[in-house]
């Protein structure tokens, strides 16, 4: 069933986004005896299709069970998983493809997103497939480049003159207008059943960290993360949970203090005002966690260190790193401590002119 | 043992590129009594070291299991494997992956490649971590994007004014005259025990297909399958070999007749003259299989047809889809058939201003 984050209300699990009274929903099931009794024997992320509220019609391509790669990094042990190597270029594949799944489900061929990032992206990638139109609200000035990617998808795209808030506002209209079903992934509860496979797989791979340092904008990976540890607890793999760092982008803060400096490079997590704030912060409490934002000088001394090692991966990615860099300097982490740090998106897509 | 394909002449196993005669080597083990025995519990192409010939010091990152994904097309089942979701963005970076870890095995720290496509791309990522300098000899006319990426990665680029013979004649001088190692893929055999993991995991996926049909330039994904699926024949898993279809890019034809007019698109397997010809002639004629040649004109259909279906690859990638159509077309294959179609390399790396 779906519930509500604010006022506990329950719902079937249909597809919906928010609860009666405005609050956000999360799925809620019993969970499996073990996670090996769950498990299936496919080499894609339906491994875990046992722990998914889904009952039929997988979308096509399924994501990867992404690699990890371990690093010292000042001592600890940094757990890379390489979530950029799904089909979309993100691991936002992993909550699309639940996504499309229960849309397909429920019979919806049509829906509307406003976005110009990884998220319209991985819409596009699993929409048309499954035999869903995906409507695409994009600001005019988006880089031609994305924007021929998400045309050769053959996503239907919007322009709309003005600020990420008017491309929002007129993909709500449209939706309204139409009929049509808004799918935000800040909201969607299937969203977050998908992102929670990460913690699946990182534990699967390399057991239980101490720590997760997750780039956290709308929240979508982060809880997931949460959502996932917290059922492998649940079925008794672990007894703790590993402590939540939120890396937030500097200017764009919503768990830690506000910067008054602006990043450009972290355009992944530069999201001010996420619908999932109150969720987030239980997040962190229950894990002893903390947030901690960084700017664009460490984020790409980040970048360049993670590229001289092999990891192409786009600057939103490169926070995790510079964040545990921060947190080193201040004593924030033991020195021995395991963390996993997901890399979040392909740095091959961020590229002009295609 | 490495074994001479012309003379038959055996040689340790060291990193070598040719036998003594001038003839090309291959790997060979005996294989074990069945592949569950081989496999490991690892989720990436460790999962296969049971079948490699390595004893330690695997690099890192570990190149993925990729998903396969299913779609009839004109009445056959063509299971599409996405290889173009690893680390460097191709499925080169299993060749890559099994050669540096026998280069670290050996000592080896500096060494030198003539490319500027997917072959250096993927030696840059998974180079400079294993502790290994990589030359790479690059037409000073490749597009900037590519230096760019090959430039961040932490390659040392040296810059060939002429064409790509000159640049091939450039990079081995250099190795001679400095006493490094050329690593060409197009010779080692190490490559072609990372490239025969794709057969394992097809086989593992979706059972044993009728067909193969793998872009065919170098060979080296050829010969890889070729060897792949030979050594689960040789455990027993399976009882026939598929039918190997080598699809080749007009005007570069090595085992079809020669065309006149020459792709530009499939510009990965843009190689008139492999040195591993014999063994390509080979391995169709012991599979029964076939040459096709494809032209710019039905790779740029296929390509659309593969985006439009959420696989963001290379055009080289979708001379396999056009190969397929021109063999249902001239009754090449039967409807009903079962084919496997590796997706060979990303489509988001041909990019220019990076
Ligand atoms: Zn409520
Ligand atoms: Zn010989």
């Amino acid at each position: 069933m779906l519930v509500c984050s604010k006022c506990g209300g329950e719902y079937p699990e249909r597809f919906r986004l928010r609860c009666d009274c405005g609050g956000t929903l999360m799925v809620m099931r019993e969970t499996p005896g073990s996670l090996s009794d769950a498990l299936t024997e496919y080499l894609d992320m339906r491994r875990y299709l046992g722990l998914l509220p889904l009952s039929s019609g997988y979308p096509e391509p399924v994501p990867s069970i992404t690699p990890v790669s371990e690093l010292d990094v000042e001592g600890t042990t940094a757990i890379f998983k390489l979530e950029y190597l799904q089909p979309s270029g993100s691991f936002k594949d992993r909550g699309t493809w639940v996504t499309v799944a229960k849309l397909v489900e429920e019979g919806i061929t049509e829906v509307v997103l406003d976005s110009s990032g990884n998220a319209a992206l991985s819409l596009a990638v699993f929409a048309r497939r499954a035999g869903i139109t995906a409507h695409l609200f994009v600001p005019a000035h988006a880089s031609p480049g994305k924007l021929s990617l998400l045309g050769r998808l053959g996503a239907v795209l919007h322009f709309v003159e003005g600020d990420r808030m008017a491309v929002h506002e007129r993909a709500v209209e449209f939706a309204e207008r139409s009929g049509l079903t808004y799918v935000s992934h800040w909201l969607n509860p299937y969203f977050i059943e998908g992102t929670k496979t990460v913690a699946f797989e990182a534990y699967e791979q390399s057991g239980v960290p101490d720590y997760v340092l997750a780039p956290t904008g709308s929240g979508t990976l982060f809880l997931g993360l949460w959502k996932g540890f917290s059922e492998l607890r649940s079925m008794g793999e672990i007894d703790r949970l590993p402590k939540l760092i939120a890396v937030q982008a500097s200017g764009y803060e919503s768990l830690c203090g506000r910067s008054s400096l602006r990043s450009y490079l972290a355009e992944g997590i530069a999201i001010s005002e996420p619908p999932r704030l109150e969720e987030m912060r239980r997040a962190l409490a229950e894990t002893k966690g903390s947030c901690v934002s960084v700017g664009d000088p460490e984020i790409g001394r980040a970048l360049k260190w993670l590229w001289e090692r092999g990891f192409m991966v786009e600057p939103t990615s490169a926070t995790v790193l510079a964040a545990l860099w921060k947190l080193m300097e201040s004593d924030g982490i033991e020195r021995g401590s395991k963390l996993l740090l997901p890399l979040t998106g392909s740095g091959l897509k961020t590229v002009e002119g295609i």
